[in-house]
Formats: structure tokens, C-alpha cells, sequence
């Protein structure tokens, strides 16, 4: 496993290893996982994938300062560069990229990838700019890696359907494989951030998964229940916990993101719908979601 | 010479052409000279530098909708299809790529590149949005060709400014390679606008490259001219047209874009200095400049 902190070292070892490998005319492919480091199963099930269907898989592990606000926790974002290798290594990751934020912005950046309307709403309508930061890094990262299939997590549905957008409008040549969110046994999806948490706030934080799963098996069971019902069901059980600070509870169709009408039945809706929601425990802001109707996918 | 509408068709040539001729384990160079055709000399200029430069040289036709305002010249905006394809084939193009409009823009494209600071200026001021339409389209034509190199005209300095600086903050893996103005004998700077103008418009035109020359030699020729003073001699000499109605006239640092206090001498600027301007005759908005100061390049 090779670890490169520098932009230029990295090209220059992936633009040998591609001209080494592309045998019989045919260039090997190349895996991304982009993640924010302080790695976990969720990070792992990525790699995993990545491995699986490329010849040449890349992990970079950069916490973005342009996507935190500034009241935001960029800077006691959990980071432990030893156990992240580790964890690559085990997963048998060919090349970790992890630039300082001096390699990645040598100077303020001038230029933003933004995408709009899709980032109005949910966690773009409570951390303005967020979007923008990750749309601008994926972007950056894109063109560093020159990957053909790049991996996200599910757990952050908005960023996998905005960054789905962005590879869309702008013909970006990778494939974007969004994967399923990872849970602990008792539920809770896995984060980087769940660290935060104290015992009593990691007991509380499980009505999230807890209320979710619960609207899902109902809905897979055939039941009717609409947006409207949803909403107010998952926002009574989580204000029910007295940790839980609601940011947002919202019921949308995916990957466009729109609100689905309180009187439209989830399952009778047309296409993919995402339930998404944002719960503070103390100072920890945590998202879940689940996504329901996937007949038509 | 190839020719293709669909962006599906030239990447996949353009990935058989580049494993074929990927040699002894080196790759091809690709050169793209973006333009909206109406093909002229200081189009044929870029093709030949790129022919020098390049195994495989790729030219786009595109007239961007997304870069012209609402009270524009997009849907007049000349096209010759025939006279563009004769002049790329002389000049020993590989590949033209001249999609329509809605093979670039098959729905409203959500997603926009825009460059801060460097396009609120000059042209950018006169026309809101122009430049977030120049990048947004060049990016998506850098993703689609993946040139090794991109040949821009210095006619439009900004636009190469605003590109390089665009190239540079999101890592693309492309030169930019910036070339000469092409002027017709009479020193009008080549535009595919030109068309437009009265007989009676592009004799009076030559104010612009007049005065600009002027300066120029002035400054050749080791004169002490402040910033103010060039832009006082230029509006006066401009303004003294009838027909000419000036936008800007401005004397900025390059390619930062910050203009020059009155009070400096151009000789004894840090770096090159762009004295550059925009000028309506009738309804036709034409643009010039010249690169002073290089002496620092």
C-alpha cells in the first residue's frame, strides 16, 4: 500500500501504474473511496466494494475545511491517521491519499462547483455553503484521481444525489456507486461523529434508527401510510426523547429531492422515497434516513 | 477527419484512438481548441498550434446558450457549419465535435462552475453570468475530450485568465495555452462579430487597435505612461469616434485583474499589466487589448 500526502507524487504513480496495467488495450480501472477519515465499517463496506470491481483502488482522507461552517466542528473532527492505514491495509487499499489542507488549497480556491435546488432543502437549508465545499472537493479529488467509479455512503443520501447531479450536468466520466448505510447491532448508523456522544446520548440517538426502521418494516408490510403521517409520526417519536433536538424530518421523492404532498401515500408515490432526518444530542448533530418504494428502481 | 454530434460517440473513439496509439507505454497528447466556430484566422492560429503540440487534435463547434444574457446575440450569432468543417480540415483537425444544444444541456443543467473576484470585472461586470457560463461549458468539455492541452485566444484575456484560474483551483489535468491576437492587416482585431459591422462601423472600429498599438509602442519605446494617463488617452481617443460608445476601458495586472492606480507608471508595474476594453459600435460589442509589461513572464 502506497501513501501519498503530495498531488503531483500521487499523479505521477497512478499515471505509471495505468500505462504498466493497461494491457491488452484495456486500461485498468480505478476505484475512490473519498472519505473524511477516522474510517469505520460504513468506510470499510465502501473499500470492500471498490476492491471488488476495480483493478486500482484509491481512499483519500481529507477533512474538507470548505464544507464546515464556521460554527461547525472542522476542527475537533475526529482524526486518528494510524488506525485509518490500518483499516486501509486490512482492506487491502493500493494507494491512500491524504493531503494537509495547505496541498489541497495552496491559496483560497476563487472557483466553486455549486449545484442548486437540490441543495436548498434538507441539510443544505441548516449548513449553507455545505454543499458547495464537498461539490468543489469531489471535484477537485475527480480530477486528482481520475477515477472510473467513485463509492458513497447512503447514510449522506442528499450528498450521493447531489454529487449524482454534479457527474451529470457537468459529464464528469466516473460512475457514482452510492452503497447501504451500516449499522451497529442495535441500529445506530454508523459515523465518525457518534464518538461525540456520551453513553446517555448514544442510548437516545437509537430513536432515530429506531423510529425509521420501524416506518419501513410498516410501509414493506403493506401499509398505507402517508407523507403527512410519516412526518408526524417520526417527529413524535424522536420529540418524545428528551435529548433530541430536531433539525429537520422530511419526506422527499429521490433522487430529485422534491417534497412529496402530506396526502401522498409513500408506497403509491412514483419513484424512490428518501426519509431523511437531522437530530442534535448535546452538541452532535446526527442524520439517518431510509429509502422506501424502491419497486420502481 | 471525423466529425461527431454525439458526446457518447466521440469518447468512445477517443478512447480507441488513445489505447491504439498508447506506445511504448506513453499516451497520446490531446489538444482541444474550444470555439463557437464561424471559424476564423485566429482560430486556424490555435489549431495550428495545436497540431504542432499534439498527436491528436480535437475541435468544438458550440455556440453556449448558457454564456449569452437574455438580451444577447445568441440566436444570431453567425454559423457556418460548411465553411467551419473546410477551414478544420486544412488545418489537419482530427476530431470535430459539434454537438446541439440539447446534447449538451439535455435539461437545464443545475450545477455551475463560477470563478469568484476575477469575473466581477471587465466584461464580467457588463455582462452578469457570462463567465460561469464559460467555465461551466469548458469544464464539461474538458470532461468529455480530456485534452492533455486547450488553446484560448488572448482577445478574450479574461476568459483565459478566469480559465486558468478555474484550471487551477479544481486540479484539472490540462495546460492552458494561451495564444496572440490575430489582427486583419489594418490592425481590427479577428472576431467572428466582425460580421455584423456597417462598412461605415469597421472603418471607425480601428480606433480600438489604433489607440492600443499606440500605447503599446509608446511603452516599447520607453515611455513613462501611468495607468490614468493610458486610460485618459484611450477614452479620449475612443470617444472622439461618433460611433463608438464605450463599456470599459481598464488598465488591470495579468492575470490577477486588479486594476492599476492612476498613479502607476506601467513600465514600473510588478508583472504584465492588460490594458484592455469593450466598445459598441450600433448593436455590435467588440473587445481588444493588448499585453503590456512582460517583461517579468
Amino acid at each position: 500500500m502506497k501513501v501519498f500526502r503530495e498531488i503531483g507524487e500521487l499523479k505521477e504513480y497512478l499515471k505509471i501504474e495505468r500505462i504498466k496495467t493497461a494491457k491488452e488495450r484495456k486500461f485498468p480501472k480505478t476505484g475512490l473511496v473519498p472519505t473524511m477519515g477516522y474510517l469505520h465499517e460504513g468506510h470499510a463496506s465502501l473499500l470492500r466494494r471498490a476492491r471488488q470491481e476495480n483493478e486500482i483502488v484509491v481512499l483519500s482522507i481529507f477533512v474538507n475545511p470548505i464544507q464546515f461552517g464556521p460554527n461547525e466542528d472542522f476542527e475537533r473532527y475526529p482524526r486518528d491517521e494510524k488506525r485509518d492505514l490500518e483499516l486501509a491495509e486490512r482492506e487491502g487499499v493500493d494507494v491512500v491519499f491524504m493531503p494537509a489542507v495547505n496541498e489541497m488549497y495552496p491559496r483560497p480556491t476563487l472557483t466553486k462547483i455549486a449545484v442548486g435546488e437540490l441543495t436548498d432543502r434538507l441539510c443544505g437549508a441548516s449548513r449553507p455553503g455545505h454543499f458547495d465545499g464537498v461539490t468543489t472537493v469531489v471535484g477537485k479529488l475527480f480530477h486528482i484521481v481520475q477515477p472510473s467509479s467513485a463509492y458513497f455512503g447512503q447514510k449522506d443520501a442528499q450528498q450521493a444525489a447531489v454529487i449524482a447531479q454534479m457527474v451529470q450536468d457537468l459529464n464528469f466520466d466516473v460512475r457514482i456507486v452510492p452503497c447501504p448505510i451500516v449499522r451497529e447491532s442495535d441500529g445506530l448508523a454508523l459515523s465518525s461523529r457518534n464518538v461525540y456522544l456520551s453513553e446517555e446520548e448514544r442510548k437516545a440517538a437509537l430513536v432515530l434508527s429506531g423510529s425509521l426502521l420501524k416506518l419501513e418494516s410498516d410501509i414493506n408490510a403493506g401499509g398505507r401510510v402517508t407523507a403527512g403521517e410519516a412526518r408526524k409520526g417520526l417527529l413524535e417519536s424522536i420529540q418524545a426523547e428528551p435529548l433530541a433536538v430536531v433539525d429537520y424530518v422530511e419526506v422527499v421523492d429521490f433522487p430529485g429531492l422534491a417534497p412529496l404532498a402530506d396526502s401522498e401515500a409513500i408506497h403509491e408515490a412514483e419513484g424512490p422515497v428518501l426519509v431523511a432526518l437531522a437530530v442534535k444530542f448535546g452538541t452532535t448533530r446526527l442524520i439517518d434516513n431510509v429509502i422506501l418504494n424502491k419497486k420502481g428502481e
